[in-house]
This record gives C-alpha cells, structure tokens and sequence, in this order.
C-alpha cells in the first residue's frame, strides 16, 4: 500500500470539492451565518497564506481563545493543515494557568473572539511568546483592547488567495491539535494530537456512534473541551452538516429551536448540560427532537434517571460514551449491540447508562491492585488502561508526570470500573475519589447517582473525609432544589435499601448553595475537599 | 498519540473479548453452521500454533484455495496476526497462471476446500515452494489425494492451545493478504495488503455505506476476490454477524432464504450475481428483502435497469460503487446525499448508478490526456487516477508493469469517467476498451448498456475493431434471451433515438451463446477481441 500519510488536509479536500454546498450554520447573538464547505474552503486557504506571511512554520504552535464558530471551525483545519499546530486555549482556566498553558505551548499567535478579549489581557504582560494578535469578530468592529500587535481575522487574511498548495511533506505523526487538561493538582498538563490519531478517531466515532454524511451535527461540546470531542473533524471528512452554536450552548430554548430548525441528528455534551436541559423541559420548554438520531453524554456520570427521563419523556435519544482528554476523547460508547433488541426497557437503560463498550481500534485492560485483569463478571473493580492510535502517549514536555500516567506503553485512565460479560465497562469511581471505610471501598460516584434520584435533590457530591476509627468515611455534598427542603434524616432513610451495604450511608451531609465546577463543567471534588479541611463546610447530619 | 500500529490483531481481540456471542455462519451443502466470536477466536489462537510448530515465520507466505466458509475466515485473521500473509488464491485461473501465482507468491502452505483439491493436483508439480497441503474439510473425511505431505485441517490445529500471545512487534506496513489480479494481458500482477491499509479501508467502508456492529453481512463476493471487498475486516472489527455462502453463492434461491433467515442488512455483489438475482426473482422466486438496508455492486458497471428493477419491483436497495484489486477495493461508493432526498425517483438512479463519491480518507484526480484535471461539469472525460492509505503502490516484485500504473504516486485505474459538479463519477470505459471511430471516442460501455435495454437481450458487449475508413468501428456481441429473437436491424431502430450519435450505432452485430467471463465473472473483451481476430465471430449486420 501507499506511503500515504493521514492528514487532515486530505479530509478538507474532500469536503471541498466533493460537498461544496454542504452548509456549516454558525449562531452568533444578532444572527445565524452560513455558509458552505466551498466558502469554507477558500477561507482556510487565506488563513494559512496568513500563517506563512508572518513567519508560521511547520511545527510552530499558534492558540484559539475562542467558543464554537466557524472562524474557530476554520481554525481546526488551517492550522494543521498549513503544517502548525492549533492549541486550543479553555479561557475559563485561572488566570494563572491561562498564562502557563500559553506560555508552556509556546503560542506565536493568539486567535480571540472578540468577546473573549478581556481574559487575554488580564493575563498579557506575562506572555513569552505571542506575537500577533487576532480578533475573530462577527461584528466586523475592531474591539477597545490593550492587546498588541492586533489586527481583524477578516481583514487579515482577505488579501490572501482562495486557493492554496497545502504541503504534502507533513508527517502524519505531526501535531496537529493541543489541548491542556484541567490538572486538579499542579500546572495543566499539555497533550498533543497528531493528524493520525484525529483522522483515526473520527473514523471510530463514525463506524461506533454511525455517523455519516447524512448527519447534522451540533457542536456544544466547547471547541476547546477535547477537540469538541472530535465532531469538527469527521464533520468534515465526511462531508456532515455542522451547526457551531457560540454563546448559546447553555441556552436551553435557543439550542432547542437550533435542534428543530436545522434539524440536527446527532450531538453530545457533558451531564450538567443535560441537567440543564432537563430543567428547561419539566418546566414546559418548547421542543422537536424529532431530526435526533444519536446524543452522546460524557465528560462524568450522567445519571441514569437524568437518560431515562430525557428518553422516555422527550424522546431525547441519549447514551452515554467515555473517553478524556488523553483519549481525543472516544473510547467507550453506550451502543446497545443488535442482538440485545429483546431487553426490556430498564435493562436496555442499564446498557446505555454504562460507560459503554470498547471503540474499534482500541485494546483495554481493566486491572486490579496486582495488575491482572480483572474477570468480566460486571462486579469486579479495576483501573482502566487503555492504549491505541488516538490515545496519548505523554503529557508535552512533562516527562516526570507523564511516567506513572503512561507506563509500560498503555495509559492509566485512573478511573476504576467493572466490566460485564457483553464487554459493557460502568465505572465505579475515579482512583482517588474512591472512599476507603474499615478496609472496604465506597463509589463516591454510585453513592451520588443514589442521592441524585432523590426527588428533591439538584445536584449531589460525595467526599471522603478522614474518620479516626474507619479510616475515612464519605460525607454527602447537597444542594436542594429551589423551594424543596431535606433533612439528613429523610435521605437516609431514602437510602436505606438503595445501598450495597448500610455502612455506606454517610453520617453526615453538607448542604451548600451550589457544587463547586471545574472550568469544563465537572464537580471539583478538589476545592470540597478544601472547603471540608478549610473547616468552610456546614456539616449535619 | 502512541506508537501504535494499526493491526488485524486489534480488531480480533475485539471481537473475542466484546462480542463474543455473535454469530458467524457457514453455509454448507449438507448443513448451516454456526458459531460464535469466542468459537471462531480459539481456532484462529489454534492455527496461529500450528503455522509456528510448522516454521512458518513473520513474512512468510501461505494461501488458501477455498471459497467463502468459516474456516477460510480463521485464515484471514488467523494468518495475518500470526506475521504471515495469505495469499488468496483465485482457483478459477487458468492452470498456468495458477501455478505462476503460487510460485510467485512463494507460497509455503496450501490451504484447500475439500472440494477444490482437483484444481491443485493438476498443477502441483509446477509449484516450487509449497511444503505442507491443509485440507479445509466439513466432512471430516479426507479426501482422495495425490498431495503430499497432507493433512485435515481440523485435526491439525486441535491439538494446540486455544490461546495465543499473538506478535505486538509487527509493523503495521507488514504485508496481511495478497491478491492477483486476473491480468488481461501477460502474467497475474500481486497486489499486497498491508495491516494499515486494511484497517484503514475497513473503517472508510464503515463510515461510506454506514456498516456497524448492527449489520448482518453476507460475503457474496469470493474470498479471493480483492479480500471479498474488505467485508471480513470490518466485520470482525465491528462485531457483526457475518454469514458466508460457501458453494451457494450462485444459488439464488438459496441466496434468497439466508438473506431472509439470518436477517442479512448488507452485501455486495458484481452485476452478474444480480442479474442471475433479477432473472430468479422474475420467474417468481420466493424473497423476502425486508431486513436488507444497504447492497453494493461492483466489479463493473451495473445496469441501471437492473438496478431499478431490483429496487423498485422487489425492494432490493442495490447502488453502485467503484474500486478495484489495488484499492482493497472500495474507493468510491454511490451513496446520495442527504441533500438529495428532493430527487425524482429517476434522478436518485442516475446517482445511485453512478461509479459513485470519493471514500473518506482518499484522494482523487480525474485527468485528460495532459494530465490536466478536467472540469467537474458531468461531461468532460477523463482517467481517474487515485491515492491514499489503502491503494496499492505497486505490483508485488513487478517493478516493470508497476512504473507506469503508479506512476507519480497516483494509481492509475485505466477507467475513463466523468465527475459532476456534486462530485459523483460516472464511469465511461476502460481506456483501452474506447472505440476511436473517426477520430472520436465511443464508449463502449455506454452503448453495451444501451443495447442490454432491449427486452429480447440477455448480455452484450461491444468491442471496437478496426476499420479502414473510420479507424475503430464498435461491433455489439449479442446474447438474445431464450425463446427470443432479435434482428440488426432491430436493434439500429432501437438504438436510434437513444445514441449521443447516429455514428454510435454498430453497423455489425455478432449474435451468440455467451459472452465469455474472466475468472471474476466480467466480460473478457480480450477473448472477444481474438474471437473476432481469428475470424471466429458470426458477424451479421
């Protein structure tokens, strides 16, 4: 066979000239702008005559500040296409972190929407390496900003060519796209995805997830949230629909009528999104889901009465996937297999509410303290390992913590897990998150899910706290619905036959306003246990 | 991203870990058999022992003489994951080519149907390198042979471990399956599939047609026919059900009852096999099509007719798509887009009957006779010329006939074709099967499509022949159905208002009792053509 390498420029091509009037639908606040893959096309070829004209090589490194929109759309692909790579920078990082992960990339240029101008420069002056500034703007009005050198997208790369000799001496192992990792300790850590593992992984989620040129996929993954996931990419390899939702990601009512309008078949996003959706829906919100084929969940949990609910009541056609960061991100989906058509409704959510089944291409381990695996019995726990051509090999330039998270060539997910004798993995908790009590382990994760079905219960976090005699034990982290009440006494009591084991009911529970999120929407768990040793948490119970 | 190469052996373990209750079934004359991933795993761990206790190492060659069955599907995991490559040999060739490919390939075993041994003891004492003959047997019995040393192959892997550490040192350019083309002209030319590019085509078959682990395949196409069009691949990757014809797969009434009892969604096909279909079904054949979603022919160009009147008088949703051995095969499918669903019935046959779009992940030239690529208007005539992961780079130690058909790094397909705006190719022959008549071309395969229309013809082909006054002048080789008649002058008065020229219309027909087949069924204009040559062609006109 050919020495032909996997590059995404060959994606691009196809889109271009096999579905130039394909539609990309890009919503801004006073519009929705389309346009076509042919336009598209031509705007990524001035982009990257852009990059060249001030100096862009191969291998350098520019930064998207950036929501979901067809100029970060033609970012995904310029970029990596003209030989750099594309880091996409999570502005909702702390402004410390903001800093590190621009300066660790060593970032040339800076591609910002122009609503997004003000995070940049909170964090400017320590900067090492940007030398261009440039504003993605729907408006077409250069922002008030501190920020400099700094020049419009638009006008930028307007004088440009619409065509462009895209080189064919890329490396299919060259970076292509970065992403840095929200660390719950220490400074984020970089992972690097090559043009191969991004074609690969698009593949995988076509041929699992069924994907095809017949979608409409909307993108509310954030684009710099795991590559959107990796829609974006098979998005255009396979010449889908794209709708890039900006702003309005969390707006409930827009996304929905985006849904029916441009009759979208096929998205994903994380459970607090879901959540959101699910409120919206309870209180009557308008809807049609009927384009939907496939919703992916990932990113944590989704609880399974949250995908009961949005299935049997909206037919909101969700299940859930799991992957990370490290992962680009898919490597499980919640796909029942053909011969599983028979299972009553309630077995069939215990398929789709697990973390799902291993992707093609991909080989897995689920191994126990000892490092062997742990039998498909669906109730013996195991870390995860995973490795494969869209799996990370190391964290960028961090050879000390990429040691123990990659060693022996498989990476070690830290989420511990069962697996089934279908193959179907649920995940138990994460390594650290799991609570020791007398010896035994407590799911932080399957106690939440508990308390979340609750009626009266928003949103649950269960931590462990250090206990003289049991070692630890694990305390309920609760937040009430709005003009509901619970006592720690009512939700024993509810938990009281829910559980494994009794000893698995905490003693105590903390009722907070809200639960502290990281900047991609996960319970931090982190800054709990911070709040619990701050002594800054109201204990009863 | 990891190191980690893309092979069979991912896709193997897959299926035995994750999917091991799903069925592969194997039609033989006297029974239906049937097992399952974790059945068919152990004897692929089995033959991998027993390939290693007989020497065969990483690299070496070893073929199978066999059609499609489970054990030949052991073999195109079997071999592969184990280091070796299989050789699939096409026992339809004439006697001294099928010596010369074994030899060729310096194949070191032979794995042989039991019913298939005769076509080895004629040429078994031309083969140089073949040491140990594998009886492939449902009977259990062996067969009366002259080979030697022999052995069942039931027998021969059941005393060996059902486990297996299959190799992680391969390389994912190692060769997994070779295939000869039946060459037209001169010896068969090898085509070597790489791990890479088997996987790779697996995926893009996956994400073009929409095959997923809810499919039930069914392998019409020989197993030594260009990797039965990649279909075994995918289907072990993804977990489907797969159901394998054996000798019945020219048996259309047979044909018809597996697709309905084992629930067949897909299969493939050349337009031979679905004209013995269309024939079965208009005699009034018991069918029942209602699980079938997807069917592909191939091989060559499928009438359009045929297509319509499969589709649309019994529900068979057959399109076309394009590839040949050096693309693994599938390069081009004729999938319509979403953005199409407006399409009269009549404009959905003229995409369905097209060669098709380009495959994800390829890319595609079409060229005229200065290497110009001609314009996208449906018109312009061109050589289709291809490149990506799974198109072959050369003939195995061929380096003389390689040169100029993967001159460039491009492969050049000897088919000419147009491409319409939508980028849909339609194929207007082979470059050297054009008839130049007057300085103009005539398709052949236009007018042969044009004439099978006629309600009296079975088959026809149209050869060009030389002429003193117009150079080329086309003559129509004319099967008439039974019971029927047809005259010359006919068939000129049918062909009148349906010709893009009066001049297309042949002044000379040759009617007669059979086109003659290549070893894969297509019409061989070669032996048309010394036919006429040789004075041997009734011509009448």
């Amino acid at each position: 066979m050919m020495q032909f390498p996997l590059l995404l420029k060959t994606f691009l091509l196809r889109a271009a000239k096999y579905f130039p009037k394909k539609e990309i639908v890009s919503v801004y606040p006073e519009e929705i702008f389309r346009y076509t893959y042919a336009d598209y096309y031509k705007r990524t070829c001035q982009l990257a005559h852009a990059l060249n004209a001030i100096g862009i090589k191969r291998g350098d490194r520019v930064a998207s500040v950036a929501l979901n929109n067809h100029r970060h759309l033609e970012l995904y692909f310029g970029v990596p296409c003209s030989g750099a790579a594309l880091h996409t920078v999570n502005f909702r990082l702390p402004q410390n972190h903001l800093a590190y992960v621009i300066n660790h990339a060593e970032d040339r240029v800076l591609f910002i929407d122009e609503d997004l101008v003000f995070f940049i420069e909170l964090v400017k002056d320590q900067l090492k390496t940007v030398k261009q500034y440039v504003i993605l703007s729907q408006t077409g009005k250069m922002p008030q900003t501190t920020l400099s050198p700094v020049v419009l997208y638009d006008e930028w790369i307007a004088e440009f060519p619409e065509t462009y000799d895209w080189p064919e001496d890329l490396s299919e192992w060259d970076p292509a796209l970065i992403c840095y990792t929200s660390a719950t300790t220490g400074d984020p850590k970089g992972v690097v995805y090559s043009h191969r593992g991004l074609i690969l992984h698009s593949f995988a989620v076509g041929c699992m997830l069924g994907v095809m040129e017949r979608d409409c996929s909307l993108h509310i993954v954030p684009m710099f949230h795991a590559n959107a996931w990796g829609g974006p990419f098979g998005g255009v390899g396979f010449g889908c629909k794209q709708v890039l939702p900006g702003r309005e990601l969390m707006n409930m009512e827009k996304i929905c009528r985006i849904i029916a309008d441009e009759k979208v078949t096929f998205t994903a996003g994380v459970p607090t999104i879901w959540m959101m959706l699910y409120n919206y829906l309870e209180a009557g919100g308008w809807h049609d889901f009927s384009s939907l084929k496939t919703i992916a969940s990932g990113g944590s949990a989704c609880p399974r009465f949250l995908m009961e609910g949005l299935n049997e009541k909206y037919g909101f056609p969700i299940m859930q996937a799991y992957g990370m960061t490290e992962t680009t991100p898919l490597a499980l989906a919640a796909v029942p297999k053909s011969t599983m058509d028979h299972l009553s409704p309630s077995e069939m959510y215990d398929v789709k509410s697990s973390a799902g089944i291993l992707a093609p291409g991909l080989e897995m381990k689920i191994v126990d303290e000892k490092g062997e695996e742990v039998p498909m019995d669906g109730k013996s726990w195991g870390e995860i390992l995973l490795r494969g051509p869209w799996i990370a090999k190391e964290y960028d330039k961090d050879p000390e913590r990429s040691k123990p998270v990659f060693a022996g060539g498989w990476l070690h997910t830290g989420d511990v897990g069962t697996i089934d004798a279908e193959g179907y993995v649920r995940l138990v908790d994460r390594t650290k998150d799991l609570v020791k009590s007398g010896g035994e382990w407590i799911s932080s994760v399957d106690l939440e899910n508990l308390i979340m079905s609750h009626p009266s219960v928003l949103e649950a976090a269960v931590i462990g706290v250090p206990d003289p005699k049991w070692q630890e034990r694990p305390v309920g982290c609760i937040v009430v619905k709005s003009g509901m009440t619970l006592t720690p006494d009512e939700l024993k009591a509810f938990l009281k036959d829910k559980v494994k084991a009794n000893w698995w009911i905490p003693q105590q529970f903390a009722f907070i306003d809200q639960i502290p999120k990281t900047s991609v929407g996960k319970f931090s768990k982190k800054e709990l246990r911070e709040m619990f040793a701050a002594g800054k948490m109201p204990l009863s119970g």
